[in-house]
């Protein structure tokens, strides 16, 4: 088991990564107020892992308060998010209750969002299932949910006391969630690590294999990164804002296309290719830097053509962007491999060919 | 025009009290971040004061969305507060956009939510215009919303860049609106200033008269009095939880009797009562004592006897209290008027024979 440490200004928690985790449950045990939990999960997750992890916790004298939701992104909503609170009150869950999210990446969000608002912030842990929540979204206490009009509009910056990522779990998830966890990965390579970016060439097939090795490493190798740059900037007021290389594209094909129909991760590598094109047209990349963006993301089994929405819908979309600042996108754009740069707008003739380039596929819009 | 200031460890905020404030945007143009606000208010408050605030800052370029709400303790839920979220991004306001509460207790609450929860946490300012929300609610950052099972379960601490009390917009205030403000006040002489209370007790005429000098003390006092606690214990670790004296019983009369036949202030003044109550039988306060709380609860125009819902529901109600630590109820009592503490947990036969005592009347339950 590695152990990374995530430090903020008013808080610090560690990130435990290895095999066998879920079943250790004194790494848990040390961070609950009182004993009892609620175990937020989902109806795929739950069959797996629900059962284990609760004998675990009883076994200890823990009172669990099991909540089920049903899975994917579509779900990752008010309505959803109520069924929550339902859960916790009728179970007199209290304000010290320690809320566990085991699952993905709604599952995660949804839970750190829930416990930023039961009764005005509950303690709460990750146990990510999936390698996307695993890299990524488990670690840095952005928690939020959807609106129909923009992706993660109405949350919180809410941080856990605890993130144990079980590489163990990964043994169940699906091909294509593996890919849209390799997304996030490479995004790390792309926005700070060009060795990292060789590497992830260099591995790909191994990732895409499950092999342990390479599978720790690249978590271990994403979360240190995700860890150093939350770390200098938890509200997102300067270099945070890198971290959502490819996001600002993705977002708006998840809106466009409404939500659960792309993985969040294969939004984003889709996003990552126009991101990566765009940096092209303003002088930055070269034309090979672009075949090799795309030839990773091809290789990690995600979508390297985004849906041909039209300039004015892209553009609607991509506006209810919380990077928006006074009207104008600040998109995150690559200065070189490895170098992640905020462009404050872009030239409406750039954008223009950019969701006219072969980067766009009119197919993919009537999904 | 009298400024306090409150001072915690992450910000520090002034709260304005005076005359004609609405007016001065001066107070509140300096605090904007770009020049973009959302005012958020109610279906009553609106045809009184919306239209002067907008143009007084649409005169100084400010872009205004306007937000108006139902009025009523019954719409802070959810789907009132999603018809914030819904115009912020359909008129597409930014993270940086500040939302002003124009309003009460309510629209204060919801309004301090919806910013912190919106793209994660825009700026607020509160225009609190009931005498309860210039004492006490919009001072402190505590947001939330109420859920059916649980008054302000869902919610979180999050600080207004600024408060401005117009004591004019009083002028406007349904009587009772106006007892329900002074049951908040009383609350103050009686956690902690056995001295205003007696101020309380010999102005209580010239209060419920509007009196502007009278007014202003009584406002002023409470903010004093409620910045110093907060300022201690931000987050209710706690003092500041002798704040809710009354409210573990008040709550559990709106949520008993269904959000909005009583006002917030209403059940508040009721549940001190009781909570004086419990404290004589302790052992701690006079008969005379708790006449004497009686006495001014009654004479602010407020109830003074609670609905009888049975032992059973009233502690299922008050279950649902955020002071609740392992399935013990801490309530706010009076060790001697004036002074406040925290009891965890209170005798069966106590809460019997107090659920029996003649400060519960049977026919209020059937309101």
């Amino acid at each position: 088991m590695i152990t990374l440490d995530l430090t903020l200004p008013d808080t610090r928690y560690p990130i435990h990564i290895g095999h066998g985790l879920l079943d250790q449950v004194e790494l848990i045990l040390p961070h609950l107020r009182i004993p009892q939990v609620a175990i937020i999960t989902n109806d795929v997750v739950a069959p797996l892992y629900l059962q284990r992890l609760t004998q675990q916790l009883e076994k200890h004298g823990v009172r669990t308060i099991p909540v089920v939701l049903p899975d994917g992104e579509e779900h990752k909503n008010w309505q959803t998010l109520n069924l929550i609170f339902d859960a916790l009150l009728a179970a007199n869950a209290e304000r010290k209750t320690t809320l566990i999210a085991l699952g993905g990446g709604v599952i995660g969000d949804m839970t750190g969002f829930a416990a930023a608002c039961y009764q005005r912030g509950a303690p709460f842990i990750q146990i990510p299932t999936t390698l996307l929540a695993q890299v990524d979204s488990s670690v840095g206490g952005k928690t939020a949910i959807n609106h129909p009009l923009g992706k993660n509009m109405i949350g919180a910056f809410y941080q856990p006391q605890l993130v144990v990522a079980d590489m163990d779990l990964l043994a169940t998830l699906p091909e294509r969630e593996l890919s849209a966890g390799i997304a996030e990965i490479i995004k790390y390579g792309l926005l700070g690590d060009i060795d990292f970016l060789g590497w992830l060439e260099a591995n790909m097939d191994k990732l895409r294999a499950r092999d342990p090795v390479a599978l720790q490493y690249a978590v271990r190798r994403s979360c240190e990164m995700k860890a150093e740059i939350v770390g200098q900037d938890e509200k997102e007021q300067g270099v945070r804002a890198l971290l959502n290389l490819g996001h600002t594209f993705g977002h708006a094909i998840e809106a466009g296309l409404g939500y659960g129909k792309w993985l969040h991760g294969e939004a984003v590598g889709a996003g990552m290719v126009l991101a990566a094109a765009a940096s092209q047209a303003m002088g930055w990349l070269t034309a090979d830097d672009v075949a090799r963006v795309q030839a990773l993301i091809a290789a990690a089994g995600l979508p390297i053509r985004s849906p041909d929405f039209g300039a004015a819908e892209w553009l609607r979309h991509m506006g209810h962007d919380k990077k928006v600042e006074s009207g104008v996108i600040r998109f995150v754009l690559l200065q070189q491999l490895g170098q992640a740069v905020i462009q404050p707008g872009l030239p409406a003739t750039l954008l223009e060919s950019l969701f006219h380039s072969p980067h766009i596929d009119p197919a993919l819009a009537r999904q």
